[in-house]
């Protein structure tokens, strides 16, 4: 007998602080003796990390498409759930994935990719599996900034200009409002720890048994 | 000034002979002036190739569901339309393409995706470029059995049953059914040069400047 668990998702631009708020509920939840399971997209599986390595590494300089680079995420998607999203869930255990479809939409939507195209490979792919509660961390981009170049590490999506992270964040904001039910707008600007709290107290309000 | 090339399918299941009606037909060409680019599917250009390799013979035993097959299928195909079929097309060269579309119809409908999900992907990748012809190899596959038996070379498909044969060949006569303007059905069960005269024919009633 088991009860399904909680599929949770991480969403916002860069520098937002999904690691630092995924590492917290994690640990928060295990407290709860809460079987949680991260993970993070593109990637999460042994297939999906190839194609997340395909698409923001493409060799030889090559570059990809719009179109082929969201159905190199969709396709890694589809494995992530089939492999390990749904089976964790069924047997009880929450994910916290960082990063899902709702990052597809944002990033996959500037250079313009319709978002009907978008929407129909999401439906595609997720069939029965939609998140339970999307965590959207919002924040200013131009007072992110200074997080993001503090922090080591840098990928294909950091060196854009912030009309980038602008269409980014109101791409964000724009799910969230359209799907109230499933998604809460987190501030990031506060501190971690005022992160943390206030990602628990919507966690505490929406899903019970939590 | 430029006219713009035509672009040609070659379709059929295993051991109907393809490659062999691909050179024919690349020669013939060729000897009437025609420019020629012969290509293939899955694969074509750098990206696409990867892609092949990954879908065919994914890594450490792990296996791709039908959908994500078939989205690994269709972003090999829009890199393959985008860098080499389209412009070749454009400095009017023809395209000789073994497999294509309907390929991608016939084999990743076997394991029960549904046609409208395929053909859904395929109107996302092909947008404005569709085959002008489409040469449909078609024989009993009880019959073709022994030559593919006597073939060196084998794949991911070709250990497969008689009902699968049967699957394909049976969804590839429905394409052709049902776009007689693009496709010709071509007895693969003639002689070599049978098929290529047949072929020939059919390039010549259809395809203007041939």
């Amino acid at each position: 007998m088991s009860i399904r668990g909680y599929f949770i998702t991480l969403e916002g631009g860069e520098g937002t602080g999904k690691s630092t708020l995924i590492a917290g509920l994690a640990e928060a939840l295990q407290s709860r003796n809460i079987d949680v399971v991260q993970t993070r997209e593109p990637g999460g599986t042994v297939l999906a990390e190839r194609i997340r390595s395909l698409a923001l590494n493409p060799p030889e300089n090559q570059t990809w498409s719009p179109l082929a680079h969201a159905l190199l995420m969709n396709t890694a998607r589809d494995d992530h759930l089939q492999k390990l999203i749904r089976p964790a869930l069924e047997r009880g255990r929450w994910e916290l994935c960082d990063r899902f479809s709702d990052s597809t939409r944002a990033y996959q939507s500037v250079d313009g990719l319709r978002m009907e195209t978008l929407i129909m490979l999401e439906k595609m792919v997720l069939a029965q599996t939609s998140p339970d509660l999307t965590l959207v961390l919002d924040g200013d981009p131009a007072s992110l900034i200074n997080r993001r170049e503090t922090r080591g590490t840098r990928d294909v999506f950091e060196d854009k200009d912030l009309d980038f992270h602008t269409h980014i964040r109101d791409t964000f904001l724009n799910i969230a409002n359209g799907a109230p039910e499933r998604c809460a707008i987190i501030n990031a600007e506060q501190s971690p720890g005022q992160v943390l709290a206030q990602a628990l107290n919507v966690i505490d309000d929406r899903l019970s048994g939590a």
